[in-house]
């Protein structure tokens, strides 16, 4: 199919959301945890975190207020902070349920059976049955007036792993701990581990790294 | 592991590169492919490309300007264009040796053994041996000054993606195309079809949809 922008534009609305989702390629799945200041806690799945930096620790996401129940937004912007946790092959169905359109007093948590658990002093919820988690504080807010959404970005404030899944050099084997990929709006993926590749430079051959840890 | 942020800013500087980038879970794997006005070719691998819109088509993307080459950048500055290429199964190692730090008269392409080709009247190159490909406009370039990347905003103006894997209703079937996903700096995944699920709606139980196409 060879699609040029005024048959990009011809299609059928729906047609082209399940078509453009897809476009990007392999998509992070997220359920993002907040809590607003009267205790009501939302969870909502994002295929949109993306890695803006490690020095310092920045990632972004993209978030649609005007199209969907802003209630993660909201509690972002009175909060400051919200979590990231990695979805897996066991609750990908719970997270996909997640976004449906659930009223503000609805927790997310209980309408789909994932159990909200805080870590530490940390203000927003983390999802217990993700394995891969993160708390954000958020650093700024980016509108992107294209097409009304905005970019939030946020620092990495704490992060737990598990042990299993880390190597020496700080890799993390997100298959090892079940992690999945969404592919558009609705398709989930597992990760099948091809390889790893070492440093790439002018002139040397690629060597492969070892994607598990040596005691594992 | 747990992490706070003390111990997040305590970590090795390489070993903080390596986690830190593997947070954000499954990451596209895209070439993305530029020409200078003298029609010098560039090709870098690229891991933030992210769904913005689908009403306009809009893509976004990370670039680091100020801590690699940026021919990539300094390209769709002045040509106003770039392509994306999804990375399959049986090119990501030359994908990976992309990310090589070439000067700006070797071509990438020549480099690590894959082919340009140009569509119709686009004018930057396309990887010939990627199968779901698209051509951008720049629309948008956002300063990150946390960090001092920018995000670029394209919109899509060519798409071209084989029959085999586009369903009646537009989702395409990524994995049918070889599409890989890759994990933090150097890990590569391949997709593994788990289930596509219907539109969540509260106290609706979701229903599996097909992942291939009827007649395949």
């Amino acid at each position: 199919m060879f699609l040029d922008a005024v048959g990009i534009s011809d299609l059928d609305t729906r047609y082209r959301s399940h078509l453009i989702n897809c476009l990007s390629g392999a998509k992070s799945a997220n359920l993002v945890g907040t809590v607003d200041g009267k205790g009501n806690e939302n969870l909502s799945l994002v295929s949109s975190v993306v890695h803006i930096g490690a020095h310092p620790p920045l990632l972004g996401m993209v978030m649609r207020p005007h199209t969907v129940p802003r209630h993660t937004l909201e509690n972002i912007l009175e909060t400051k902070c919200w979590t990231v946790n990695h979805v897996n092959a066991e609750i990908f169905r719970k997270a996909h349920q997640a976004s449906a359109r659930y009223s503000k007093e609805q927790s997310e948590f209980a309408s789909v059976g994932l159990q909200p658990e805080y870590l530490e002093d940390f203000f927003a919820p983390f999802v217990a049955e993700s394995r891969i988690r993160m708390g954000l504080r958020l650093e700024q807010v980016i509108p992107i007036p294209l097409n009304r959404t905005e970019f939030l970005i946020g620092s990495i404030q704490t992060i737990e792993v598990p042990d299993s899944a880390v190597l020496e050099d700080g890799f993390v084997n997100i298959s090892e701990a079940g992690t999945v990929a969404v592919g558009g709006l609705d398709g989930y993926f597992g990760l099948q581990p091809l390889a790893r590749l070492s440093y790439a430079k002018p002139d040397l051959d690629l060597k492969e790294l070892p994607m598990r840890r040596s005691d594992s």
